[in-house]
């Protein structure tokens, strides 16, 4: 049997108070209080859910939501109170904030923390117990340094940034503000650069520039974020890193890029803002990679991707091992490989005749 | 040179110890001191060894093991004691519990953990040095927290389960008894949502549920297991994960599931129970693969695999990043793709001419 | 706007000191004092330089570096001081170490690590905030434990190897001298093993053996090298590996292997010395690879790789999830598949006319 969890709920929140909070208009009043957020087909009174997808419309007749946001074109056939958004996803999304935890700082440095004298911290920063604070480290108001991170000498974290717990930023690197880093990731450990030397034999080259994170940047758990040899590791404002991503020195990612679990970028890349990159997919070192680009999970890119290559192609593109094409193209040839042999076969008997 | 380890050796085992614990019989003399197990070929003279896979048949004879844990018709060819099991890999699994150090709680709070008031600590669990346990978190009795573990608000740990150094736990996530969760994984982090806003950027959708893990699951190091943005991520009982897997926001992983290392679940999949899944394995969002399924390593999984599939497929399924199908099939055009260029080349001369 | 980081900057080292340093020939006057390596183009006045291919030897004329190490043959057309080596790479690395900042341990346990009476610690070692050293670890001369790191019991550490934060190795494995640990980097937790029982359910291999490091062995971020179940897994002297790379248990890597970002070795292989595996790489488990043998990035080893093989195939394999081929033929075979469906598309036009 499992423990009964006491969960750390949220309190609810009015359906007049989401409606403000979205600026959008409501159908119902406003003094329904709801407790939760929950997918249409899933929802229970008190719940407040959203019709974002023409495949969930079906549900919304049915739903035992109390409120669900929703666009105009679908206002009569709700069962319920309803927000009427132009957009509802991202109103969604927007709803999400007012049931979540806070992340705000508590302001002030358990006595547990291990904090040098010549750290900069800011009074409205906190710092929780077994976090390790060395020399010339900068935290700004608002930081949140979750417990047992370890900030190594001259770290800096621009305002309201959160660091979940165990998170270790090496020395030099740079966070933005607003950003957030979870647990057990590393930022700034030294990128894999060698020398060959004598009888195979490799000799280090110390990787002596550093990570610098922009404004509003998320990074997830257990990312390895590579400091550079000679230039920063940059990672643009408001890029989106899932968990177990993999960054090599010295490589560049433009703003607003998202990138997805597993995916692992050799050194010396450089992707373009806006860009979204799959799940374990893999850019070997020194591509380019033209902004606004889809990469597919699992494609390995082996050339640059111009701005050129990205109009043609409809900007994604896929391939696995193969190297990239355009999406359409690896599509039929991946159809074509599903029957390879059979379809070899066939052709070397008509090919005989 | 190395420094000399003192290993922390176990207690040497008699014979008639094993016997008993295996419910097996013995050829020989229970008094014989056991001090190791070994495979047969490398075992010496105080050490026990097993005979599970015909491969292995030929050491037999020339075995320098003390005693063989081997089958019925086995007996006659072994040169040392014997215990006669119909499943000697199970009973050398059963046998390996012998000689590993125990993962019993030494019940205790370690006056440098950092225990919030408002935890329940049962009495015979054991929390290490630099733990943080914070509000409202449940452990049950014969819980292991080790070493700078960080257990977030309400986190909730059946008995017995083994929290090896450095997890992190986020709030509100429930781990059910007898697991075992190895270092450094991150268990509750926010799974990767976000909403599309103007000029490409993107909102946070903020992830409201938690992470369910079952009773006497086992999760390797430097796992990331997102938690769900409405509904829970759950882990069934007795799933084992493998070093460095991630699972994505809101999946579900059905009982006695088993997932290789580095293989990547994306988001709102579903894996039946008893499913293997290989190394480095990826699935994309939203899929949902039926019972007893095997994925092969690496192998990229676009679409559903229903129990129709699965019998027509011998349950097997393989395919690189081209997407899955049955295992025969797979191999016939891996080794067609080896030679496909020459493949492609004669077929063309063939059909020119 | 970013934070101003209080960088961490190195002191100046004068041209005369980078020349002794490497025993190399220097034009130029050895007062000049050089503050900083960059790259040829990106090289400002008071920083060195190094041409060491010629695609960038365009940028030599050019350069505003103060110093640039390069060979005999363009000495003449370098602008400013120059460093006559045969091997600029080699000597640019060397001249990293005299910028970066110092490993050297600072002798001492800090008074928040937790050490066990029973730990021998050298009096040279240094041991961070929060760090906790179980009962009959060895630390060795010059090794430093960072802040957070986890060593169980009867852990040995050779002379100054340096453990960055956040570091777990469990109990009894044994790291040589002159090694580097990355932060985050999970070492002997249990590999993946167990036996099947009734029910499809999975009974535990308890994994009795350890993982032992050689000596100027270097481990990246977030890496898993799981304990071997009956036989050790063993890293080889002078291996380098990248960030997050797991390797199996019972797996043998040879001496002055090279590993990149994401590569997952399975159990119980063995790699031969001098290899050099590509990021995500995977391979098998029981797998034997020769010497000398060079792996591409996202190829899946299927089979072995033996002496024979690696001489036919000039020492390089690729392949993708498909099985390895020799480089070329890879490289054929994937454009091959770039244009599948429509080569197929002809030669069954063709065939049919």
């Amino acid at each position: 049997m499992k423990p009964a969890a006491a969960k750390s709920s949220p309190a609810p929140v009015s359906l007049g108070r989401i409606a403000e909070h979205l600026g959008r208009p409501l159908n119902g009043s406003p003094d329904t209080l709801i407790t939760a957020i929950a997918p249409l087909d899933a929802a229970r009174s008190g719940q407040i859910s959203f019709l974002a997808s023409a495949a969930y419309r079906t549900h919304l007749p049915g739903t035992r939501a109390s409120a669900v946001i929703l666009t105009e074109a679908d206002v009569q056939k709700c069962p319920c109170a309803s927000l009427v958004s132009p957009a509802p996803y991202h109103d969604y999304a927007r709803t999400t904030e007012l049931f979540a935890p806070s992340r705000r700082a508590v302001a002030g440095i358990h006595p547990a923390a291990h904090v040098h004298p010549d750290a900069e911290i800011d009074p409205g920063a906190e710092v929780g117990p077994g976090a390790v604070i060395e020399a010339g480290v900068h935290l700004g108001p608002g930081v949140v340094v979750g417990p047992n991170c370890n900030l190594m000498q001259a770290v800096a974290i621009g305002a309201d940034t959160v660091l979940h717990p165990g998170v270790t930023i090496y020395r030099d690197c740079r966070i933005g503000a607003g950003g957030i880093i979870h647990a057990g990731t590393v930022i700034g450990a030294d990128g894999f650069g060698f020398a060959i030397t004598g009888q195979g034999r490799h000799l280090k080259i110390e990787q002596l520039a550093a990570v610098v994170l922009g404004d509003f940047v998320e990074v997830g758990a257990g990312c390895t974020l590579d400091r550079g040899a000679l230039q920063d590791t940059v990672i643009g404002d408001g890029v989106k890193l899932d968990s177990r991503v993999h960054i090599g020195h010295g490589t560049r990612i433009g703003p607003h890029t998202l990138i997805a679990g597993g995916a692992t970028l050799a050194g010396s890349i450089e992707v373009g803002e806006r860009c979204r990159i799959g799940g374990l997919a893999s850019i070997v070192p020194g591509i380019q990679i033209a902004p606004g680009v889809e990469i597919a999970p699992t494609t390995m890119v082996t050339g640059d991707i111009t701005e050129a290559d990205a109009e043609r192609a409809g900007r994604c593109f896929a391939g696995g091992a193969t190297g990239h094409t355009d999406r359409a193209t690896w599509r039929r040839n991946a159809a074509a490989f599903r029957s390879l042999a059979a379809t070899l076969r066939r052709l070397r008997s008509l090919a005989e005749d």
